[in-house]
C-alpha cells in the first residue's frame, strides 16, 4: 500500500477551515494509504521558538482534535515528531548536502520572512525547515504528501535533496516524494477574511454549539440588504460562501432565488446553514467528548503508533547510515 | 571535578604534529579532569560530505591512535558523535535560536571557504558546523574546551548561544564553556611548511620505525652548509626546529656549537634526534601494537563509554526539553 505523510503544527485547537482544508482528506486518505500523520512540534519552533510554552497542551488537543474528526488508530498511523529523534538525525545528515541557495530561493520562505515581519526570523532552524521537512517526510517512505499548490516548491525541494542524496552516495535509499494535489473547498472565517482563531472569525471544531449558533447569527451578510423586502446579491455574502460548502445544489438554488427575490429572511438562509453546521459538529464532538474522558494521557495513548513510527524510521536510517558509510 | 570536551574528525592516521598540537595535552588533561575525547564524525561530514567513504576505518584507526598515545578508558570517555544521536536533537534545537548572520560572521567559516575553494561548501551542514559543536560541548557541561587561538571564536558563539538560551526560556541548563588555551609546540613538516599527511612531510604515530629513520635520514638541512667543514645556521635548519621540541637544552647548546662551528656533522645532529624520536613512538607503537591484536570490534571496545556518553546526553536532554517545555 502506498505511504502518506502529513503533519500539523501544535498552535491550538483546530477550526471548521482546517477542516476542510485538510482533515477531511485526511479522513478519507486513511482508507486507501498507509497514512503517516505527525505533530510538528518542532517545526512550531522555527517560527515560534520565542514562545513554544503551549506545546505540551497543544499537542494533545491537536490529537484529541483529529480523533474527533474520524481518524482512526487502527487506520493510520498518529505520532510526535519530538518523540522520535531519528528525524533529528536524519535532518543532520541531509544538511550535509543541502546547498543553502536551494533553501533561500524557496518561495515560502521569502514570502514568510515578509509576512511575518515583525518577528525575528534569522534563526538557523526557520532557514533549515526545508530538510527537517524533508526528512519527515522521505524517512517513512512517503510516495505522497497531500498539499495545496503554494506548498509544492516544499515537495520540490524534497525530490532534489533526494536525487541528490543518491547521486553522491551512489545508491537507492529514498522514495522520490510527490504532492497529492487534492481539491478541498477554501472555507472563509466568518467576516470573509482568512479564517484564523487570532482574527476571532473562526468556529473551532471543539467550540459549544450555543456559541456557534450566535456566531452564525452575527455573521454579516450583504451589506445592501438592510431590509427583508430588500433584494440580496449571494455572490457578494459571506454566508453563501459556507452553503457552498455546507449545503446541497438543490438548497443552493432555494437560496439564491429566495435572497435575490427577497422572499427568503437572512436567519432563514443562516438556519439552513446552521442545520448543517450542527450535523458536521455534533458526532465530532460528541467523539471528542468520548476520546477526552477515554485519554488520560495523550502520550501513552499515541505510544503503540509513536513504536511504530520509530520502528520504520530505526530501520530507515539503518539504510541511511550503510549508504553514507558512516 | 570539572569537565573538558574536544573532538577529533576521523580523516586518517595521526602523526606527530597531531600529538604535540593536540594529543599530548590530552592525555595531561585525563589526570586533572572529567574528559569526554569524540570522533567527530559527522563533523567530517560537513566539508567532506562529498567522499565519506573511509570515515568507519578512519574512526578505528584514530581510537587506537588515542589509545597509542595513553588515553586511558580509566580516566576518560571516549565515543562516536554519531553513535550518539542527542547530539542531533540538541542541535536541531539550538538551530531555533541561533541566528544566521552569528554563523556566517565566523571567521573561520569565511577562511575555510576561502582555503578549500575547489571545494563545494554552499551545504547548509557547513553553515551549521558551529551549533554542532557547541551541542557536542554543552551536552556534556564542559566547562573548558582545549583550543587553540584560532578556535576561540567558535567557543564564544557556544557562550552566546547559551546564553540566548538561558534568556528565551528563563533558565540555566547548560554551562558556559571556555576555551582552555595551553601552549603547545608546533611541529612544522620534515620540509619546514605545515605538517600534513597530504603534503607527504609527516611522521605518523604509527609509521615503520626504519620508514622513520629514513626520513629523518633525508630531512633537509641548512642548505648553505654544503660539506662538514662549512659552518651552519640551526636557526634556518628544518632539524633544529625538531630538537626545539625534542631535545634538552643541553643538547640543543652542543647541537648549537658543533654546528656553526663545524665540529658535529649533519648525520650527528639527526643522530640525536631520531634517539629521541624513537624514545616517543616505540612505546606509542608497542601500546598500538598490544590494542590492535586486543580489539576485535571497535565500537565494542567503546561501548562502555559510549553508554555512559549516551546517559550523560540523557539527562541533559531531559532538562533541555523541559525549559522548553517540549
Amino acid at each position: 500500500m502506498d505511504k502518506v505523510l502529513s503533519g500539523m503544527r501544535p498552535t491550538g485547537r483546530l477550526h471548521i477551515g482546517h477542516y476542510f482544508g485538510a482533515l477531511k482528506n485526511w479522513v478519507d486518505l486513511q482508507d486507501k494509504y498507509d497514512c503517516n500523520y505527525f505533530v510538528a512540534d518542532w517545526h512550531a519552533l522555527t517560527t515560534n521558538y520565542e514562545a513554544p510554552e503551549n506545546i505540551i497542551e497543544n499537542r494533545k488537543q491537536l490529537v484529541l482534535d483529529w480523533l474527533s474528526v474520524g481518524l482512526d488508530p487502527e487506520k493510520c498511523t498518529m505520532f510526535v515528531q519530538s518523540h522520535n529523534i531519528y528525524h533529528a538525525e536524519l535532518s543532520m545528515l541531509l544538511s550535509m548536502i543541502t546547498p543553502v541557495p536551494w533553501l533561500e530561493r524557496c518561495p515560502t520562505y521569502k514570502e514568510i520572512k515578509q509576512e511575518q515581519a515583525n518577528k525575528d526570523l534569522s534563526n538557523l532552524g526557520f532557514l533549515s525547515y526545508p530538510v527537517i521537512m524533508t526528512s519527515d517526510i522521505i524517512m517513512y517512505g512517503a510516495k505522497y504528501v497531500p498539499v495545496g499548490e503554494d506548498q509544492l516548491p516544499h515537495i520540490e525541494i524534497s525530490r532534489e535533496i533526494v536525487r541528490r542524496f543518491h547521486h553522491l552516495y551512489n545508491c537507492e535509499v529514498f522514495e522520490e516524494p510527490k504532492g497529492l494535489l487534492t481539491e478541498v473547498p477554501r472555507l472563509p472565517g466568518l467576516d470573509g477574511r482568512k479564517m484564523s482563531k487570532s482574527y476571532g472569525n473562526a468556529i473551532m471544531l471543539s467550540e459549544d454549539l450555543k456559541e456557534v449558533e450566535k456566531k452564525i447569527k452575527r455573521m454579516l451578510t450583504d451589506t445592501n440588504r438592510k431590509r427583508l423586502t430588500d433584494p440580496g446579491n449571494p455572490e457578494v455574502c459571506p454566508v453563501f460562501d459556507y452553503h457552498k460548502v455546507f449545503s446541497t445544489e438543490d438548497e443552493r438554488a432555494e437560496i439564491t432565488e429566495g435572497c435575490t427575490k427577497a422572499t427568503m429572511g437572512c436567519m432563514d438562509c443562516k438556519k439552513i446553514l446552521m442545520k448543517h453546521m450542527f450535523a458536521l459538529l455534533e458526532p465530532i464532538q460528541e467523539r471528542r467528548n468520548k476520546f477526552e474522558a477515554e485519554i488520560d494521557d495523550i502520550d501513552e495513548f499515541l505510544q503503540p503508533m509513536q513504536k511504530k513510527a520509530v520502528a520504520q524510521a530505526e530501520e530507515m536510517m539503518i539504510k541511511v547510515r550503510k549508504a553514507l558509510q558512516i
